[in-house]
């Protein structure tokens, strides 16, 4: 205890939780969950091991909170937007630029949970995490097309389908940042709204 | 070379170099890279590591051997495949289900790539690999959409933006499977032939 306390003095508890989350959240996307260790982590921080445990149960457990912190992030960026007003057309492309600010953050995740579930590491409470995500983000969208539809906003798609085109797109967005360097999250996510914006989807020009 | 000689026996060479490239693939996907050494694959697949060194300089040469059979295995079944006579929406979406049946594969592959790309370990001739895979991609797509449009089978969309966003969703596709571990490549890579046969993008149904 007294070697948290003098660690301590620096900086409050819940901005050394934020530093020990954001280190983690890099590490991890860096390398990879398995190869990364607690004291790595430690390191990197400047901090002593004993601290994280102090704050993190263990090493899955300082996953699902950066997990779950990045997750948060993303909900909350898209709840302090504006969206007073909005048609569902609208409210979909808002939520894909949403994305944008915060895509350095939002790549990492995404490959962190691709790492995870293709390695033989299971943790039933991270598996319903990332489910969970998927599943809030599915509602989400199929929300906005059912309501869009019913508006004569949106042609009658198939709304499942168009849905899962339109989280795939996501996700390879994100994935295609990381794996080809291109550094083109922006254009690709403005390309999407044009999309959903577009003729194939909507009614009328917007 | 007698260690070598004993080992033979029951493998032809290039049995035993497919061998140990398949086994690489599947654990630098499982893992990572960086966390698998010469080693373990040798030891998974039942052979002196001594052994791999004889077909392979070392392990960022097998790492190209891996990614460039994986990019040549897809190459190939598109090529055997039957594409007389098809127009330009049909050689895009035979494209498309060659993935399907080598999905697996492909689902390593991808994995590889983002690992790569995402770590700090930077070799020149491996860029050059991804890079390429990627051009020869775009090439391929765009080429389908340029001839579709001539041919008026097309609409006369944005054929960067679109060939783009195809192979962002081909991404996705791979990624998803992965990361969401809900094995629906094959009826998603269906939904985006739909998408390309639909009337977003080709004049009349077919």
């Amino acid at each position: 205890m007294l070697a948290i306390k003098k660690n301590r003095k620096r900086l409050d508890p819940a901005t050394r939780a934020d530093l020990i989350l954001g280190t983690a959240l890099r590490l991890f996307a860096e390398q990879h969950y398995n190869a990364v260790s607690v004291r790595d982590i430690a390191e990197a921080c400047d901090i002593n091991a004993a601290l994280i445990y102090y704050y993190f149960e263990n090493k899955d457990a300082l996953l699902r909170q950066v997990l779950g912190q990045a997750i948060g992030q993303l909900q909350a960026a898209y709840d302090a937007s504006e969206r007073h007003s909005l048609n569902p057309a609208q409210e979909l492309t808002l939520w894909l630029k949403v994305h944008v600010p915060i895509a350095p953050m939002i790549t990492r995740m995404v490959k962190i949970m691709a790492d995870y579930s293709a390695s033989s590491i299971r943790d039933a409470e991270t598996d319903q995490l990332i489910l969970k995500f998927y599943v809030r983000e599915r509602e989400f969208l199929e929300s906005c097309l059912r309501r869009g539809i019913a508006g004569k906003i949106f042609h009658p798609v198939d709304v499942a389908s168009t849905a899962r085109a339109i989280s795939l797109q996501l996700d390879g967005i994100f994935y295609a940042s990381q794996a080809r360097g291109d550094e083109r999250i922006g254009q690709d996510i403005e390309n999407l709204c044009a999309i959903v914006e577009g003729p194939a989807l909507c009614t009328r020009r917007r």
